[in-house]
Parts: structure tokens; sequence; C-alpha cells
């Protein structure tokens, strides 16, 4: 089966320029929307936008969850405080908090080694490789045969790829499969930390303004990336130089103003704009209040286990900035779903979509079983969902989560390494090895087992029939539950593991499927006894999404083609890969009667400030503040330091660090979160509420000049005044 | 002592009309204005405004406590919902819930008798008798006497003007003390509701929204002023036919604009722009965060004696509203006060008037010791303030502070009627009576026992120095203090007492010292066994007040003429008296990067909309929103029917219902609120943030002729289409 290629879609935004804020486009499309660009206000040609291998885009960056870009000639890498914080964490203590307290090295030899496993990756090359994916398929394959086939295809096309010594390579989908691209980045293994400033400047706010406007967060840290002498990637060695990119941004002191063009360049993760309305309900009625529920659940038991200022409360900052940060997004997804008719729209689009089908019989015999198809599968997928969520959030307990991966590892190493499940191949070693490393910064026993337990209860009060009979076995409630009992046995096995040890970790990676099987370590005994289970319920999944990887990119083909007639823009649903999004600098009106304008100021610290955290700027910022210092960084429309700003630009989770760019691709902020009334964005575009927050650059270089003094990196930058 | 006159300093204003949105002016002050009142777009001679028997002064009245206004020949009067509440909820029950669902009388016989007591004031003569009162006074005179020489210049004065008929007047104290006005006003005694909107209009928001913008409040009703045949004002009777006002406002169905001018009319209840530093810091420490806590104890204890649904919360939600609305206040004024440098700037006065004094010998020898000498009788007062606020919240018992009023009427009548304190003389006993009546709907014993219990729980707390030794021993707590015993103590005299009879009440008011003294009414004997001690305290307090009525006028002399060194305006703080403010519709920025825009429109009460109290708009309502049903009253700049309006005008409490008018002085809406960040304009006038709120005549001739059909009442009144 073929589909019409993307290129030609894009030719129909140009036509409707009213749309084009909405959209995050893979850059070889950007040269299609030439006009809109230029009209918007891009100085630089679009067409340079698209080689990746050329200014700016080569100076865009992924460390793998989040995006950053080089902002001079010696590897230094500018992204997001929240991306920045488990290695801030991770070289922070009790003595030494430099999470509190910020971080500057003033010389190299000062920068400090990342969190394990850190990583920058620079994308050198995408190629479409839909049609050697295809080559593998046909229509007759099963569910599962067709799962394996495209993982097989991927992997080998990995293989090939990562021949080339330095390189990470992925092939990642498109609409749902309708097209694949073979992307390859060179790894960067030495990353350091240069700059971070302290707490009550980069997390200014916390998670009380998180999603929220107005703003006044300086998410910004520093990073360099190091490599061999010969330039390779290298692991961390004392020997190691400087890496020099290709190019960097220059970062402007001059900014943007209210109605300027911005464009973003990132990895967002993850959208879902084109799922169906079945799709959107269960998510909505019941996948996000039941997630949401159970963050919160978390939250509360690890606050409870690790009191505020206990070294475990250190060791799990991160993980409970995570569990609010998307606690707060669910929350502010049901909300938004409650409040606004996306679901009747999307209902509407289902409606209207089936009956262009039918209206005309070449599309009735290309689509015409699809979406009954789909909804069945989509059906099939739900049914689980409750066990689901709860086996996910049990598996935050990382003595369990760990057993089961170190488990998986020796079974996986008895295949030849291309059949491996990804993630346990031989190109994985070192990142499992960094994460079973650092899991211990990041763990008390205490609040592993509450955890555990938690949702142990949870997953007890679950119908049998739902239940894992392996499981219930292994938990020794299979003959009735007893939620006291349970505690104490989990006690118990807490007090025998040896699991909690970062060397036994280690250890069991290198040991084989019988050492396991002999091993009364309890964690490891649930994990050999539930695995052959678990085995049968990924291939149960992986079953229906090779059903899906079928009919998918059917439906996709269809609303394309659907969009196409009404002359509106297809761009493919995030997926972490590079895209390039552009708008306005722009405020908006969630109320009546209330309007938000797009600049915060200095001032708007002040205002929030009550001297203890998340309001708790420093004492010397606040006596600058008080004193008007605005040095060179004054918007003289603001009459302040412009700290944080509003564009209509469309970006999600992932595009955090991601270079806020101006018509001539200069640097002047980083994304770093959406309004609240935006969250829903990753399942709908609403150009009234779709606004991203971005650090201005201008805040940043004032923090840095009459802060932190950080001087040695003024220097070292391009700095456009 | 002699001090110049107010209209000199006046001129002073035309001087710096940059700062003239500021002042609660009286109506002879408003010629000085003109040119500022001009400029800002007063159409009509401000000359008229002044006059108090013309147009359109003559149309505004006062109901005591709020302002309302004359909007027909017959009387009709229109003023805030919650001005009108009171006797909404008198004519409501369970079976015919008026004040839920709104009540409409289509024709006059169907029109329902307001509140006992409820009463319609026509302001008719306002005369300076500043000499007439400081003849009776000289320089030699103690405090006490002072205080009884000025009552009882005051009540000669008022008894004088009494004499005519159907009138009502008062002696008003301005710059506590440096002026004294008679204040004559037409006294109609039968007073009739007209029309309410449903509680899903009237009091849209409610308690949540209360201070609030954005606002959607429809906060409207009509009276209507009945007298007798002859024209005379007298007491409900069927006989009676509509008055007839001299004058009567236009209502404007083209509403104002951003931008444009305002001027509010009305009865502005007290401010405190001119207390010293030292009292603004003990009001703002101690008083506001006490009477704040002592208001929601009193919510929590009456909404728990009187669950939602039940007669006697019915009974309270009066109670519970003012409760409400001034904790709100209160917790807003002290957020406001630690916000703002508020207190900084008072201490700053308060060192430069001192200055000033010292700087010249004849102010030196005019106000040398003034400043000494109040802050003296500051400190004074303030020493019983703990006691003071428990007292007063205690005498919220109807019990007991009915036995108290009850008793002391019985003794007071024992003078002579000229020598009796002011709200028992003969004059009084009308409204005293129609208090005792009117009491019985909004009363309930469970719940007025536990209101005592708790503020005596609270004042067996205070040292014995501070408590009254009479008052120990009436309760019962002179030899110590069990919280449980005295529970089943109050318990015993709410079983035994008679004053919950309305009956016996009314009888009381009847009867001799003696026979109080013989009453074993448990009431009534702590009446009289403490009726000394309370006199005494009383007495004291008197006399602090005649030394601060010689001492306050010197220092406001002092103040204006400091003031009016430096061109600044003087108009005296609000006195309840009948004053004009001025301004314009305009928003404003109470925190960085938001704005509030001045109108709210009807898709606001819909985005608000959640079917229950107090979001509960009526579903015919929410559907003429829903299909956008705007009929003439759409604004085109807003693409809606505006709902409330902000402006800059400067209001308190007791302006509330005040008309607002336009420049032609036609009616444009009712003032019925002021933002949060204002409540603490009754101390401080901040120009950014002063905003008072206004239900639009558009939204009400909306509602009215789209949602209730009251057809009858439009046609009545004068509309400006």
């Amino acid at each position: 089966m073929r589909f019409r290629s993307l290129s030609a879609l894009a030719l129909a935004v140009a036509a409707s320029p009213a749309l084009a804020d909405e959209g995050m486009w893979q850059p070889h499309q950007l040269p299609e929307l030439e006009s809109v660009l230029k009209q918007k206000g891009l100085e630089i040609d679009p067409k340079n936008i698209s080689k990746l291998t050329e200014f700016p885009m080569n100076a865009v960056i992924s460390l793998g969850g989040c995006t950053a870009s080089f902002v001079s000639p010696k590897g230094l890498v500018v992204t997001n405080h929240h991306c920045a914080y488990g290695s801030i964490q991770y070289n922070s203590s009790a003595d030494n908090n430099i999470l509190e307290n910020g971080f500057l090295a003033k010389k190299p030899e000062q920068e400090l080694p990342a969190a394990p496993g850190s990583r920058v990756y620079v994308t050198e090359q995408v190629t479409n490789v839909t049609d050697k994916v295809n080559a593998q398929l046909n229509d007759d394959m099963d569910g599962n045969t067709r799962y394996k086939a495209i993982e097989k295809a991927e992997k080998s096309l990995v293989a090939e790829c990562e021949k080339d010594v330095g390189y990470r390579c992925n092939v990642y989908t498109f609409h749902g499969g309708l097209e694949y691209y073979l992307i390859k980045a060179l790894e960067i293994k030495d990353v350091r930390l240069v700059y971070n400033p302290a707490m009550g400047i980069g997390k200014y706010g916390g998670d009380i303004d998180n999603w929220m406007w107005p703003r006044h967060t300086g998410d910004y840290s520093f990073y360099r990336a190091y490599v061999s002498k010969d330039g390779q990637p290298a692991e961390y060695s004392e020997d190691n130089v400087p890496f020099t990119p290709d190019s960097y941004l220059k970062v402007s002191a001059k900014g943007v103003k209210e109605g300027d063009f911005v464009m973003v360049t990132g990895y967002p993760g993850r959208t879902n704009r084109y799922r169906t309305a079945s799709e959107v309900a269960h998510q909505f009625t019941h996948v996000y209040p039941t997630a949401k529920a159970y963050r919160e659940q978390s939250i509360d038991i690890i606050k409870a286990q690790a009191p505020e200022g206990s070294q475990a409360r250190i060791a799990y900052e991160s993980t409970l900035a995570g569990l609010a940060n998307y606690a707060k997004n669910y929350g502010g997804m049901i909300d938004s779903y409650q409040n606004t008719d996306m679901q009747t729209r999307k209902d509407a689009l289902a409606q209207k979509l089936a009956t262009w089908i039918k209206a005309d019989s070449a599309r009735q015999s290309r689509y015409g079983d699809t979406l009954t198809q789909l909804n069945e599968l989509v059906k099939q997928s739900q049914a689980t969902s409750e066990l689901d969520l709860i086996l996910g959030y049990m598996g935050r307990s990382a003595m369990l989560s760990s057993a089961q991966r170190l488990y998986r590892l020796a079974n996986e190493k008895q295949l030849p390494d291309a059949e491996r499940e990804p993630g346990y191949q031989q190109r994985d070693q070192a990142r499992f090895e960094a994460r079973m490393t650092s899991l211990s910064r990041r763990y008390d026993d205490t609040v592993d087992s509450a955890i555990l337990a938690h949702f142990i209860d949870l997953y007890a009060q679950l119908p049998q029939a739902q239940r894992i009979a392996s499981l219930d076995k292994a938990l020794g409630i299979d003959k009735g539950y007893d939620s006291e009992a349970m505690r104490q046995r989990i006690d118990s096995w807490y007090a025998k593991t040896e699991l909690n040890e970062q060397q036994a970790r280690i250890d069991w990676m290198n040991k084989s499927v019988s050492e396991f099987k002999q091993s009364d370590d309890p964690f490891l005994a649930i994990a050999v006894a539930t695995y052959d289970d678990m085995r049968s319920r990924e291939k149960a999944k992986k079953a229906l999404s090779g059903e899906l990887a079928k009919v998918r990119p059917q439906y996709m083909a269809a609303i394309i083609a659907f969009y196409q007639e009404q002359g509106l823009p297809v761009y493919a649903d995030a997926n972490s890969t590079l895209r390039v999004t552009y708008g306005t600098v722009k405020g908006y009106s969630p109320k009546d009667a209330l309007t938000y304008t797009p600049f915060t100021t200095l001032e708007g610290i002040a205002q929030k400030y009550t001297g203890e955290a998340p309001f708790d700027a420093p004492k010397k910022q606040m006596q600058l503040i008080a004193d008007k210092q605005y040095g060179e960084y004054q918007m003289s429309s603001l009459g302040s330091v412009p700290v944080n700003f509003l564009s209509t630009v469309d970006t999600t989770g992932g595009n955090s660090g991601s270079p806020t760019l101006n018509g001539k691709a200069e640097l002047v902020g980083l994304l770093f979160d959406g309004v609240s009334e935006s969250i829903i964005g990753d399942w709908d575009y609403d150009p009234n509420l779709n606004r991203s927050i971005h650090v201005d650059t201008r805040y940043m270089l004032w923090v840095m000049e009459h802060v932190d003094n950080a001087d040695n990196l003024l220097a070292e930058m391009d700095i456009v005044r």
C-alpha cells in the first residue's frame, strides 16, 4: 500500500496562512512553508532550516527527553534548569548544596560530570526508510508477525547505521506507520555541568507556578560537551577536550517584543492530535484521572516517608518534581477537556470522516473497513487499561522494576543481539548500567517499599480475572489478601534483598538465567516467577500493536486525504524527532475580562517573593531589583528587564530547553513550559489558548552578569548587543 | 478655635486635576471642582449637583446603610439586590422561596411590604451648624462634659429640625469635629418590594466572587416608596399611594464605554483616610486579624448549627452573608497592608507633619501639643480593644443584646426625652420595635446559644484584670471557669428565657426598671447585674471620645493646612452623608503581566456556570446566552451584553446601590462593590488599584426584558434608548 507523500500536502498550508501557527514541522517540510515564514518574519532562508548539517539546525541538540543548543565554539550547551536538574542534584549534597545555592565553574577544570547516562545527541542525518520497512511487510501477516517484522527491519537499519562508531541511530514512526525515518545522531558521552543558577532563580515559583502564567522562572543551565582528543565521542576522561560544534547560536541581548516572529527548534516528545474519538474519551475519562490520582498518592507517600530536609528527600526531589509536574498536567488536561467542546468535535470528525468515505466508491474501497477495524483494535487495547496503569505505577518501585529488568536482560542475552528486545541489546548496555548506577542517588528503602505496598494494595482490589495468576502467587496473595500481612512481607523483602546495593545490581547484569532461578533474593524470585506471564502480556500487546501498525496508517491516510480536500495543513504527531514550530510573541485571554500580557518583569519576582521556597529569590537579586539595576537588559516598552514571555508556538514535553530563535536565528529565549490552558494542546490545538512560555535571554544574561557574575561564560558566548 | 472652611481648600483641587479621581466630595464642594469635572466629561452644570433639592441629587436616596435612587415618577426605587436582601428574605419561605426564584409584582397590589424598619430617606437640607455646636463648648471642659455638651447641642438641633413632621434629622461630624452639619431627610416609612431577580442572577458568584473581578453579579432590585394620600410619610397602609419624587433618573440603555466619565452619588459609610500611623498599625495588626477570626468562627458555628436546607439556615442567610462579607473584607485589607508600603507612608507622614509644625512658630503655637495629645488618647482607646472586640461579637447573641437593650430602654425612659441616649429616644421607638420584631425572622435558639457560648469561652480566657467583675459573676465564672458547665448553664438560660418570643420582647419595651429587677429571666438578670459596669465602661469611652473631639479637629486642621501647602485636595472622611465621587471607566493591572479589562460579558456567566449555587444562573438565562440573544443591549466593541464594569470612582460600604451616572446624569449602572485590591481604600487611595464594580444598566435591562419579562417596570421607567 502506498500513500501520498507529505510534501505535497504541505503545499496546502501556504494557501491557508491563517492556520500556520499550528504545527510541529519536520525540517524537510519547511521550504514548502517559505511564503508563510517570510510573511511572519523569518529573515534567513527557510531552506537553511531544512538542512540538518547547516546553521542553525546543527546547533540544536537532543539530551534525550529534553532539547538544548550549542552557544559557543567550545561546546557550551544551554538548556533548561529542569533538564539539567538530575545532574545538578547528582552533584549536590547536604554539605555542598549546589541545587539550592547554584554553581558556576569559573575554569574548565571546575566543571562537574553530569549524571551518569547524560548524553548530547547531534542529529546529522534523517533518511526516509518507509520503503525499506514496508518491503519486509505484507498484508497477510498477523499482528505479532507484523510487529516482529517491523522491529526486525528497524533493528537492521539501526545496526547498519551504527556501524559508524560514535553514532546512535533510531527508526521513528510517523503517522502511526505511514512513514518511517532513520535518524542518525552523533552521541556525545562526556557531558559536564558548567553553570546553574540558584534554585530560587532556576525553579522560582516551583510546582506552584508550574504550567502557570504570569511566570518568573529562570529555567536555564549550562552544560559542556566533551570528546576525545581526536574529536570522537568518548566516555568521561580528564584527557577529553571540549567538542567543537560545526556551528552555534548567537545569543541576543536585544530580545523580542510583542508581535515579533519566533521559531522553536527541538524534539517534542509525543502528541495525539489524530487520535480517534473513542481513544480521546477513554484517555480523558479513565486514563488521566486514574494516573493523576496515582501520582498524587505517590507524592503523598514520598513526602510522608522522606521528611523535608532528610537525605531521602534530597534523593527523591527529582522524582517528586516529575510526579507533580504530570499530576498537574493531567489535572489541567481533564479540566480543559471538561470545559471545551473537544470531545464533541472529535465525535463530529469521526462522523464526517465516515460520511466522507461512504460518499465515494474509490474511498470506500480504500478505507471502507478502516474505521471499524481501528475502533475494534482500540477497544481491545483499552480492555486491560486498569491493570496496565497499576502495573505501570507499581514499576516505580525501583527494587521490583530493577529485578524485572535484570532478569529480562539475562533472558535476552540468550538471543543473538539483533533479535533482542530494544533496550537490552549490546548498544544499550552502557545506558542500562548507568541507570543501575544512578538509581542509588535517587533511592530510599522506606520510600520504595511504601510505594510498592500501596500499588500492591490497589492491584489486590482488582477482580481476580483481571489479575495475573503468577504475580498473585509470587506476592503471596493467591489465597486471599491481608494488607497488613502484605506490608510485613514487603518489609522482609527489603530487609533481605541485595538489589538496593549498587554493586549487586551491576553484578546481576552479567549473570545467567539459571543463576537468577537459583537466587533467593525476594525481588528476583518475583521477577522469575512472573516472567512468562509478563512476556505473554507483552506479546499480546505487541500483536495488537502490529495490527494497529497496519490499520492506523490506513486511517491516517484517510485523515490526510480528508484534510487535504479542505486545504488544511498536515504535520505528523510529535515523536521525539527534530521539529520546527513558529509563531509570534503574544498574550492571551483565558477568561472573560482577564488578559495576560506576553512579558513578565523583574518586579513580578518581587511581587511573588515570600522568602520561602519556591518564592525565595536570592537576596542579592532582590536588592538589584529594588535598586532597578537593569543594566543594558531593560526593555523600554516594559520599563524593566523581561523575565519570561509567551508565544503561539506549538510545543510539548521534550521541547523543554529548545532554543527560541528570532527571524535571524539568534537565540532570544529558551522554551520551558506551556500555560495550563494549553496543556490539552497535546490532543488539540486552540489558537486562542495555546501559549508556550520562554525564558527571555535578556533575563538570563542579566542574572549571569549582575547576580552570578558568570563573566567567563558571557565572554565565551557570541552576544548580539 | 476657628479653622479655615473647606470650600477655600477645595480650590486647591482644580489646580491639580491629576489627583482628581480620589475624593468623596460633599455636594457643596462641587462648583469648585467645575473645571475638572468638565474636563473629565460632565455635561450638566456642576452647580446643579450641589443643590440637594434639584435634579439629579433629589433622586438619590438613602435606605440607611445603602443608597438607592428614584427611577420613575411613581416612586420606583432601584438599589442593589444585596441591599434589598433582608426584605427579599423576609418575604421568602421554604414554600415560596422568592430569594431563590426571584419575584416580580406585575401589579401594584402584588407588591410586598419590605422588612420591618425599612425606610427611604430623601435628603432635603444640609446646614453647616459648626458654630452652633461650638458655641456650647469651651476649652476648659473635661472629656465627659465635652462629650455631653456636643451630644446635647446635636440633640437640640435634631429636635428643632424634627418638629417638621415626617422628617428625620441628624448632626454629622466632619473631620473629627472640625465641622458639624445638620442633615434633614424626608423619612418614608412604607417601602415595598417590587421586583428582585433570582438568586442565581442577583447573587451570582455569591461569597466566592465577593470583592472579585471578573464579576458577573446582577446585583439590583426594585422597591417602591409609598406615602399617605396627602403625600406625607406614613406607616404601611393599604390606603397609601406611591410617592411622587420631585425628580427621578432616566435609565440609559446605551451605557458607557472604556474611558467614559462616570459619577457616583451616594452615602459612603466610613473611611479612615486621616488616621494616625499608630491607629493604622493597631487596626491592621490587631483589630482586623482578630475580627476576621471572630467572624470566621461565627460562620463555622452558624453553619454547624443550622445545616443547609434547614429553616434555621434560611433565617441566618443574611447574617452569614454579612459575616462572610466582612471576614473577606478584613482579609483583603490585611493582605494589602502587608503587601504595600502604606504603614511606611503613614509613618513618614507623621514624621513630616511633626517636622512641618516645628519649622514655624505660628504652627508651633497652634498645633505644638496636638500630635502628642492625640497619640496619648489613641493609646488609651487601644488599651481595652481585646475586651471591646469580644464583647462586640458576644453581643451578636440576640438574647443577650436584646436583654441589654431592653433594660437600657427602661433606664433611659426615666430621663427626659432630650437627655436620653441616642437610639433610646421617643423618635427611635418605631425602629426599636421593628428591630425587636424582625429579629424573630433571623433567629434560632441553638445558633444563638452556640455563638454566646463561644464568645464567653474567649471572654473567660482574658486575664481577670481585663474582665468585668459583675459580668464574671452574672455568668457564674467569678470562682473559676469550666467550659462544659458554662454550656449547660447557657442551655438552661435558653430553655427558660421568654425573650425568644416576639411578643415578650415588645412587652418588655414598656416595663419599668423595678420590673426588670424582679424578673427571673436569665438574660434580663445578666443585663441588670452588669448594667452599672457597662455604663461605667461607656462613660469612660465617652470621656475619651470627648477628649478626642477636642484634639482630633486640631489635628485635622494641621493636616488640612499641611496638605494645602502642597496643593493637595482635602475632602472629609466618609460619614454616611451624601457625597459625590467621579472618575472614569477603566480596568487595572493588579499583578505583573495580568490585566483586567473593564467590562464582563454574558459569556463570562456561562464560563463560570456550574449549575450549583452560587454559579447557578437560571436555565432560561443560560439558553439566551447560548443563543446570543443580546437584543438591543449588545455593546459593539464587546460583541456581547456587558454585565459588570469597573471604574476609578472612590467609594466604600454604604455606597452600595448608589446610582452610577454618565455626564448627562443618566443612570448607567449601580455601584455594588470594590475589587479586593482596593478594599484597603477605606484607609488609603491607590489610583492604580482603586476600582469600584458596577452592574451595567444594559445587563439589568436585558434581564428585565429577556429573562424576567418585567415589561410593566420597563414601561414605567424613562429609558434612554
